[in-house]
Parts: C-alpha cells; structure tokens; sequence
C-alpha cells in the first residue's frame, strides 16, 4: 500500500468534499470524533447568532420567535432520519446517564414482577452506574444489574429479565452487537430493550423501527459534531409513548407548562420525557451541527468508514515496527464500528506522544490506545500520516520521554 | 416624583457602571431579567473563545487544559459567594427539575419511616411536578405530596414530613420566605429542608450556611445572567455530603471517571451529584457571566432592587391612569423578592402591547403582568420610561388591538 494508492481513494471519495463544512485543528489529524467531534462551520455560525442576536438583542422573546421552545423536538427529528425512526419518536434532552434514568425507570415500572435489568459487563460504565442508582433507590426485588459476559449475553435472556441495556458499539474495541437478533431474542421473552447508541448515531446506519426496538438513547458530541456535552436524544416507540410513565416530570414535559398548573399532566408523545428547561445554546449549536447530514447517506458514511479502519488496520499490520501493538477490534467489517482499540502496556505515554506529533487518539485504561474515524472529515491522506508517525514513535521509541507518562485528569 | 428625581437617583447609584458590563437590545427596556438575564460582554467572549478555540482548535484536549472538567466545581464556587455558602458546597449541573429530583430522593431515603413533602400550593409547577414523578416512582407510602396555601405552611410541619421544600421567593407575587424561621422550624421537627433560589440567587442576599440549610437549587439564566437554559445549580451542606445517596450515579459523579470501573463508587464532595457530561458551552457561558459579580456585593444589589421596585409602585400608585392594575406583591420591602405582579383581566394584552412598545415585561396565566428588577443593568430612568408607557398603553387602551390578543407558545 504506497502513498499513490491512498491518494487515489481520496480521490474517488464522495464524502471528500464535506470536509470543507468543518473548522479543522490546524497541523492536526484528529482520530477522536469517537469522543468529540469536530466544529462545523454552521454550528460556529449558529452560535454566534444565538450569542448576539437571539440572546443578546431578541432576549426572551427568542422562545417564540427563534423557535427555542421547539428545539428538543427539531433536533430530536434531525436525528431520527439517521437511527431509522421514524418521525415523532425522538426528542433532544439532557444526557445520556439522565435519559437513561428516565428510561430504564419507565420500563421497570411497566414490567412489574420483573426485577433483572440484564447488560454487558464491558458496557460504557454511566449506563451500569444508572442501573445500580436505580436499584438503590428502588431495592433490588424492583430493579438489579446483572452484567454478563458477551458469550452469556443470549443465555441471560430468560423470562425473569426486566430489560435488556446494551450498547450498540462497545465504547472500547468498537465491536457491533447484533440489535436486530438481540432485540427479537428478548422480546421473545418479554423483556424491554433498550439500545445505547453513543458510538452509533451518525457513524452507522441504525435501524431502530426496522429492529423493533423499544428504547433508545445517544449522544450529541462524538459522531453527531454538537459540540462538547452538547445535549442528547432518546427514542421511545411509538407503540409504548402513551402508556409508559417516566418520572423526571418537570414543567416542559407538561401539556401545558405555559399554564403553570399545579397538577402534572404528561404531554402527548415524546414531549412527555423532558424534564427542565434545555440548555438553549448549546441545543442550538447540535441542531445547526445536525445540518451537515442533510445531503448525506448512512450508506456512505458506513462505507467509507469502514474503508478508513480497514486502511489503518493494513498500515499497522504492514508495518514491522508495530508488531507491539495488538488489534483488540474486530477485523471482521460486519463486527466493527468505527473506531479501533490497539492494545499496548504503554497506551498511555504512546498516545501522548503522538499528541505531541498532532496525531489525536485516546487512551481507555488499562491499556488501550484507541482510535476513531469520522468519515466527514478525515482523508485516507490522513490515515496514511498517521500510521507513519506512530511507526515512528514506536520504532523509536519517542513515547518513553518522562513527560508522556504523566497522566491528566482527563483521558 | 419628577424625571428630575429619578435622574438624581442615577447619579448616585454605586452600581451604574455595572450597565457597561453587558449587551443591552437596542431600544428596548429589558424587565425581564427574572426569566432571562442580558447578555454579559464576557459571556459573549468567553463563547467566542470557547467554540473558535477550545472546540474548534483544541478539540477533546481543553478537557485538561481549558479545565472544562472543573466547570461545575468553578461555576458553583463562584455562585456560593453569591447564596452564603462555605467553599464546596455547590456545583453547577443539570436543570433545577433533575436536580430537585436527586435531592428529593436523598432527602426521602435518609428520611426512613417519613414520607410526607410539604411545598407551597402556589410553588413553581417544576417543584411540584417533580415530588409528583418521585411519588409515582416510589409510591405514596415513601413519597407523598402535600402541597398547603402559605397560612397553614407552619402548622403542616408536623413529625411525619420527611421533607419541606420552598421557593424563596415566589415566582409570582415576589413573596420571599422566611428561610431562617422556616428552616428553624422544620429541624424542630426532624423534617429535612431544600430552598429553590431560582428567583433569589443574584438579587437577594442568601445565607444558606447561617439559615442551616441542608439543600438548595437555583438556575443559571435568570439573575445570574448566565444565557438562555444555562445550567442549575445545587447546594448540598457538608454535614450531608458523605452520608446520603441521590440515585441519578452518573459517570462524572464516579470518584475515578477514568479508570472506567464497572462499579459506581461516589466521588468525595459535590462531585457526586453529577450525573452525566455537562453541556461545556452553555456552562463556559455561565461561568463568564458569574463574574459579572466579582466585584459587587449582594447588598448594594439588594438596595438597588428594592429601590427600583419601590420606584415602579410608587410611579404606578402615582399615575391616575393605572388605577385599574391591582399589586399582588408585597408593598413591604422586607418580604418582596425582586419583581412585581399586576393584576389585570387584559394582563396578556397590556403586556403584548408594552413589548411592542419597547418595554419587556412578561404575563403570567392567568391575569398578572410580571416585571422584574436586574439592578445591575436597570438604571432609575429605565424604571420612569417603563411606567410612563404602561399609563400610555393602559389610558390609551392600546392594549385593545387583535394582534396583541393572539397567544404566543411561550409566555
């Protein structure tokens, strides 16, 4: 695989022209929109026109007039189109541990004498935290975690489970659980599922309708590019919005919270899970951040997604000088999102070093260096570069510089 | 009271050149800041800096070196100073909605055998809404509202109510509540209290450590300034920190987030009150916008609201054209917050017709034209053009046209 080759399929890339829509680092390669996605040039706009005209001048008139009040809901449907749902199922709200409290709440309470909330042991760790706040405030004969084991998954499925909590793409290696057969293995038990599409949403086409799923949540800040915490989404399904209840009943998940009545009525559909009122600014900015997907396909997102990794995984395993590292994703396409975990017992201090070099990866304890590809905005160019400089800073050594092995705060 | 007087009151006023410090609308008297507080020239910069820079250069490495991790912890320090709180007490996270609800649920679990949540009828729907979700979660035997018109307040506190939850100044009339000799109360009886500042917090000098407050809320967006749904605030007192539970276990409130560890361990402090990853951009905003308040003192704020509302009714009682508007908050200084409700069948429509003329105010169902008093941008002068326009709209029955009887969504 030369330079000319790579060339070559940057030029045949059909998203190639997208990246103009971004702000780009500069001297840069940024292999961490699995964590935060880069800025568009319409999410920078967007933010200034809240700054200075909706708040600074229109002020609170900006609810009616620039649409605030329906933000939860435009966002929420900007969404939808890239999860496979279909329109009024997906709304825009606080984060994913929050939503999930709302969630995972609202189906233990419709599956009474159901307690087990089954997920994987290797699952982002916010959505187990949740679970077990959860069990404690309600007791473990109500609601208990049960984490397992990827091999035991299916055989945990019996019909004493509650829900079903699975992550669509493992945070760490990025491998792909099958939603559509998880999803019909537990109905057909009569568990409640719900997806977490954090390493998902806006990378690979999901099919939430198509799966039959019942819940879902994601995030606005890694592949969606809404900007550092930017507010997240939850799906709930049609066939449940009307039944279920969820109980973070706050005055904009009223019927008519202009009203001000003392009594909660719940509103029709999704506009029933809010909560507080949404941090408008940043909403705004993922809703403008949204935008980019107009004119794309998840088709050809997946597609040169998958052909961005697999380049990479063929540039570490040609080159000798990264023998070291060890490939814990999966090789098979089917099986992997759009990130790859190497690992190494010098993680750490290796992703430093490449940092040092403008090459942006993360490092997941204990010993992960990971990598993640947004088809938006990078080039194959660019994961050429970067697999040279981490060749370089492996065959040299570089990353045993004292200063790569201080570790920050954050990871 | 001629404009000559109300021009002498400018002249001498300690906090006038705090105006400078923000954006103001152009031809527009802004008496809205209890919904939503101006812009702060700061906070306009630090937006700037924090999308074009943080985000759009530096990408996920202003975690660490933008200390966007440390933002609840600074936005809350810089709030205590404002609410009479001891350093780590509070953090800045959530909306008051999710944050009443972890504390309700703290306050319920440590409150065994007690089930009762006294609040007042007329509280904020919010408040209400949320005893009401917890209730339906856990049922009434451990969660049961009871909300009581302000005369029985005192006498319903009584040895079986886990939990007294007040707002401090009502978001109505502008009633504020005795916090000391209601908290005082409350303890007498076993009973654990949380005060929602959301119409206090940056106006009214609060002293939650000398009322011997256990819990406290309070939002970003109205006197603090802090843009359109900026992020809550909660106050914990150390005495609670480390024994009570609040079941909403997120990620950021693990005492180790990066070790990505499968079992939920509580941070030390306030830091296990966050739930998910806050909204970096909104929460950068309000962290600019606090500092408006470095340099002032809740008292002369205090003074100024109390003379800028005292100038509004006596201007209002002054004008023979306003007999029709009847007060409904309090004359006496000591117990109005900073706002004041006007009753009038036609408040909608008097409202309307006052924001066309320039002067925001803002109509609560089902009769009240609401006026608020931000003394750090409010100038006296601001106050006698608002009332002359009132007397002209309400002599003139401006109010009368169609356009100004159609209902917005948002009120």
């Amino acid at each position: 695989m030369t330079l000319n080759d790579v060339v070559a399929m940057d030029v045949t890339d059909v998203l190639a022209p997208k990246r103009a829509e971004f702000v780009l680092p500069a001297d840069t390669i940024y292999l961490d929109g699995n964590s935060l996605g880069c800025l568009p040039l319409a999410a920078k706009q967007r933010a200034y026109q809240v700054v200075e005209q909706q708040w600074g001048q229109d002020l609170i008139k900006s609810w009616n007039v620039h649409h605030w009040i329906d933000l939860p809901v435009s966002c929420g449907e900007k969404i939808a189109r890239l999860i496979g749902a279909g329109p009024g199922q997906v709304i825009c709200c606080d984060s994913i541990s929050v939503n999930l409290f709302k969630l995972l709440s609202a189906a233990v309470m419709m599956q009474k004498g159901r307690s087990i909330v089954v997920s994987q042991q290797g699952n982002f760790p916010t959505d187990l935290y949740m679970v077990q706040g959860l069990q404690d405030l309600l007791g473990a004969d109500l609601c208990r975690l049960q984490s397992v084991e990827d091999q035991h998954l299916e055989d945990s499925l019996t019909e004493d489970v509650a829900v079903l909590l699975l992550s669509h793409v493992n945070f760490r290696s990025g491998l792909v659980y099958d939603m559509h057969r998880l999803t019909q293995l537990a109905h057909a038990k009569g568990i409640v599922v719900i997806w977490d599409l954090a390493h998902s949403a806006g990378v690979l086409p999901v099919q939430l309708d198509a799966c039959d799923v019942d819940f879902a949540v994601g995030c606005g800040y890694k592949y969606l590019n809404g900007g550092p915490g930017a507010p997240a989404f939850m799906y709930v399904a049609t066939r449940h919005q009307d039944t279920i209840r969820q109980p973070l009943t706050g005055w904009m998940g009223h019927k008519t919270p202009f009203e001000f009545d003392a009594e909660y009525v719940a509103a029709d559909g999704m506009a029933r899970f809010l909560a507080g009122t949404p941090p408008v600014l940043s909403m705004s900015v993922l809703d403008a951040a949204l935008d980019v997907f107009a004119d794309v396909d998840m088709c050809q997102i997946r597609e040169k997604s998958l052909a961005l990794s697999r380049l990479f995984m063929r540039l570490v395993a040609e080159s000798s000088a990264l023998g070291e590292l060890v490939l814990d994703s999966p090789a098979d396409d089917n099986q992997r999102g759009s990130q790859l975990a190497y690992r190494h017992p010098e993680a750490y201090a290796i992703c430093q070093a490449m940092i040092a070099r403008g090459i942006i990866g993360d490092f997941r304890a204990p010993d992960i260096f990971r990598v993640g590809f947004n088809p938006l905005y990078l080039s194959f160019q660019d994961i050429y570069s970067s697999v040279r400089v981490l060749a370089d800073v492996v065959a040299s050594q570089a990353w045993r510089e004292p200063r790569y092995r201080q570790r920050s705060r954050v990871t």
